[in-house]
């Protein structure tokens, strides 16, 4: 009988899935029974941004947790697809740090050229899943949202491609009830311009804290104060911008923190991260984790430890994105089709540790970044994914790293070199700091 | 075999239904084996309030549509429990309007003195439900949100008490994805204060509308605008304060109405309602429904159809609510037990047909009111509830109504009288409009 593979999710992990079965195919192969679901009315994930917070249309948690003037926050040479470049899309070179709409119109663009659509249920949640031991066939129960109608699939593989950056993790504080000003989490942020000439307040020290208080700094927020946990992000701020640790309290709208000090505020913006969370899944297959780079439980960070028949993809702390989805799709595909032998459950549980040990180690983020070059050069090198030097990917980073620690308002306006196709990015025509239209037809213009 | 009843939620209708099967115990009865699964880590429902907005500290979708400063916004005399007064509760006579945390202790004191809390699953999530035609059991998996482990139950019987006022009903308008100021629902809306000096829009012509717009005219709003689809309020509303046809679209920070007029705002709230939805349930045992006082399917509004094994608390829109949910679980607890016995399929249809006739041919307000009391007429009559005068009541839902017409900021300063105790309300320390504190001390001193 011919495999059937349910994928869950159609951002760019569960792209990256059928695009791998796609490329497959493409080469002659017998593909498998393929059915993804999604609950967004478009695929993109992350990318398909909405105004809405909360809830959406039809009262699901709302997915995306991007907002109005986004730009990629790491270099698009990173993340650039090996086999489908930005050139390849856009016809010329164009600039390394390219707004939301842009990035999504570059993921669209391959899976458009292919005929995958086909394969997605668009407006559909998987709301239930079991696994029957007997028969080794998973029971995935989704829902189409606009008729409320459930129904059962029957899959013999699973890939979770559901994302983690979109459940909330939100501490409680005290006094934070009483806060006359907005309270919102990151999730919930679509935009800066309401916090002109406000004082506002950003908990957690790291990517959402940072962009997010940045933006407000450009929508002319009167002052911007980030409360930290660990340890302060610690760039050269510009003026009006301070790093504070951790908040103790609120009194009405004065926020005491652990220093002693205090200050009066207009908002308060929770930028404490996301959840692992996938309340479709019985617990033993429900993958809980922190944001980290290697989760454990899952084999090259992808087949489930106790169940090979199930798969997560995108599950880490990124630094490589939509590229990494593809190598991660690629292995899950050649372990599915078994042109990919799996190893005894205690060899592959030896490899994770091996992995763990040496995340355990790392100092810093250079480290970080060689240890996820690293990780991918393994997944690519058990597939047919197309190579690419990640050498000087990883040196990418280390370059972006640097510009963030010399200008942290200005990073996004520097260039760095393809490794795919070794074309310079293109200066862009306006400074992050000066552009107030993010859309693509606005970043086309010359 | 002892009868297993699950019950989800732990609102006031779940906690109606514990004391329904309390009340037999009491009378000397044998109870079924209870189980009740709330996701909050308090019972109360909408009461139990939090500063969250979106999903929860679990990243579940918040339950509570509650906030700040929310007093009854109908006479607490229309809502008392027959078997447990307002006077039994506070010793002495309170006003007619109280605050969200006076009437949160009310409904606790009734059920802190029984033994009734050792029923309930705290911070546990009905996850899905599956039912077996043959066995006539249900399956209910739940996930223990503080440690993710899901388990099976099995019942005999199952009570969906989960509410309908929490899953945002929210309208696409063009435009509204750059309008830069905040956007949100009424579900989402936590207090006033930050409005004060601000242009406020609110879409809906309902009670979030109107408390929504007036809680921001006290907090200091300089202006408050109401948007209806199908009429106004028409209430005699102060100054700065106007109603406008539905807007056709936004323009930056301009919303245009359908009349041709516009207005530039800061904030936006739609107040658009709410939407049935049972994300745990297979769609031949979900309600789909409009937010109407007598939901189509549900026999004498609480027995599901087509399986009578399931049952529906407080899923009626709500001119009654505590004592109605009372008198549904003591039926839902007597059609259980066998004490009730049910008619036919056909006989339930045609019981269900003439209550939808009646419905449809609803008038006005007043004739809602008469409705909904002719069919707590009917229920109470069924069981051994406590009767009390409904059709004093009724009159108090109609002298009410007079008062909001005649002055909307001034009617929850009005006294009303128990049908239950005879007791007239006292008159409250502070007027609604100058009303600052909202805690359950404040409201009790003298
Ligand atoms: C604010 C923010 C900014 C970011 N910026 C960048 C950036 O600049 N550059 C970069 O490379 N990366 C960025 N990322 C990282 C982002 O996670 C990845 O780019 C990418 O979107 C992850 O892809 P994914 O498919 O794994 O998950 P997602 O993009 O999260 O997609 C998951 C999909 O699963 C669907 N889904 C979820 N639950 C269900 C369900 N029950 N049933 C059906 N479908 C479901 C969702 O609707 C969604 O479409 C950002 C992330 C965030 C949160
Ligand atoms: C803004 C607002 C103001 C209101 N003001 C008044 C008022 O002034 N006077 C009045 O009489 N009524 C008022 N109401 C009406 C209110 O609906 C009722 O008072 C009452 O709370 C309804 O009780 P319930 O138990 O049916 O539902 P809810 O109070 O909604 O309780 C449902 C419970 O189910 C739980 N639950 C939901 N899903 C799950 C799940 N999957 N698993 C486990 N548990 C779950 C929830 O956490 C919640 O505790 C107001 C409603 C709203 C929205
Ligand atoms: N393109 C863009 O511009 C952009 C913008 C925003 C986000 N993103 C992406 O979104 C993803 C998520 O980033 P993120 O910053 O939201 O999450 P994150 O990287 O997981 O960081 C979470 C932060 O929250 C802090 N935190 C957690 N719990 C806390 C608590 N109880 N009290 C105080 N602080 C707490 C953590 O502090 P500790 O260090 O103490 O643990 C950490 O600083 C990343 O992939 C990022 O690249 C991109
Ligand atoms: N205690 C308090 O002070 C308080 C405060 C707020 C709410 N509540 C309670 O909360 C519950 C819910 O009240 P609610 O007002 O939120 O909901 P509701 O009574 O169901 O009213 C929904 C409103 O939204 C409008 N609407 C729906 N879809 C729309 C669309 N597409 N465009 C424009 N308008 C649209 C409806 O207009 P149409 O008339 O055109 O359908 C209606 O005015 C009630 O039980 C209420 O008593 C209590």
């Amino acid at each position: 009988m011919t495999l059937r593979v349910g994928i869950i999710g159609a951002g760019p992990s569960g792209m990256a899935q059928l695009r791998a079965f796609e490329s497959a195919r493409q080469n002659g192969a017998e593909i498998p029974h393929i059915m993804c679901f999604e609950k967004q009315d478009d695929w993109g994930g992350q990318w398909n941004s909405s105004w809405r917070t909360g809830l959406d249309a039809h009262g699901e948690p709302i997915h995306s947790s991007m907002y109005r003037h986004l730009w990629s926050n790491g270099p698009k040479e990173c993340l650039e697809f090996s086999d489908y470049s930005f050139d390849e899309h856009f016809g010329r070179a164009i600039s390394s740090f390219p707004p939301r709409e842009v990035l999504f119109e570059y993921i669209k663009g391959r899976v458009e050229k292919s005929d995958v659509r086909k394969y997605v249920q668009f407006q559909t949640a998987a709301r239930w899943v079991s696994y029957n031991e007997l028969t080794q066939e998973f029971t995935l129960t989704v829902e189409d949202l606009p008729t409320g109608s459930t129904s059962e699939h029957i899959f013999d593989k699973l890939v979770v491609s559901t994302g983690h950056f979109s459940f909330p993790a939100a501490p409680e504080f005290t006094g934070i009830n009483s806060f006359p000003g907005e309270v919102l989490h990151a999730h919930d942020f679509r935009g800066a311009e309401r916090f002109a000439g406000k004082n506002i307040l950003l908990i957690g020290s790291s990517y959402s804290a940072e962009d997010i208080g940045m933006q407000s700094h450009k929508m002319g927020a009167a002052s911007v104060t980030f409360s930290y946990r660990s340890a302060p992000m610690g760039f050269d701020w510009p003026e009006n911008t301070v790093e504070r640790p951790l908040v103790t309290h609120f009194d009405a709208n004065t926020a005491h923190f652990s220093d002693g000090s205090s200050g009066d505020f207009d908002a308060v913006v929770l930028c404490t991260g996301y959840q692992h969370k996938y309340p479709f899944l019985p617990s033993d297959l429900a993958l809980k984790s922190k944001n980290v780079l290697y989760p454990a439980n899952l084999y090259k960070g992808v087949v489930w430890q106790q169940n090979t028949n199930l798969f997560y993809l995108g599950a880490q702390d990124q630094y490589y994105t939509f590229n990494m989805f593809d190598a991660q799709a690629w292995f899950a595909r050649d372990v599915m089709t078994g042109a990919v032998e799996l190893p005894s459950l205690e060899a592959r549980e030896a490899d994770i540790e091996r992995w763990l040990g040496l995340q355990a180690a790392l100092l810093d983020h250079n480290a970080e970044a060689d240890f996820q070059s690293e990780y991918l050069r393994e997944l690519i090198a058990a597939t047919d994914y197309p190579p690419f030097d990640l050498a000087a990917v990883s040196q990418l980073f280390k370059d972006w790293m640097g510009h963030k620690a010399t200008d942290i308002l200005g990073y996004r306006d520097m260039s760095h070199r393809s490794v795919v196709t070794g074309t310079l990015a293109a200066k862009h025509h306006t400074r992050w700091l000066n552009a107030m239209d993010d859309s693509l037809q606005r970043y086309l213009q010359g």
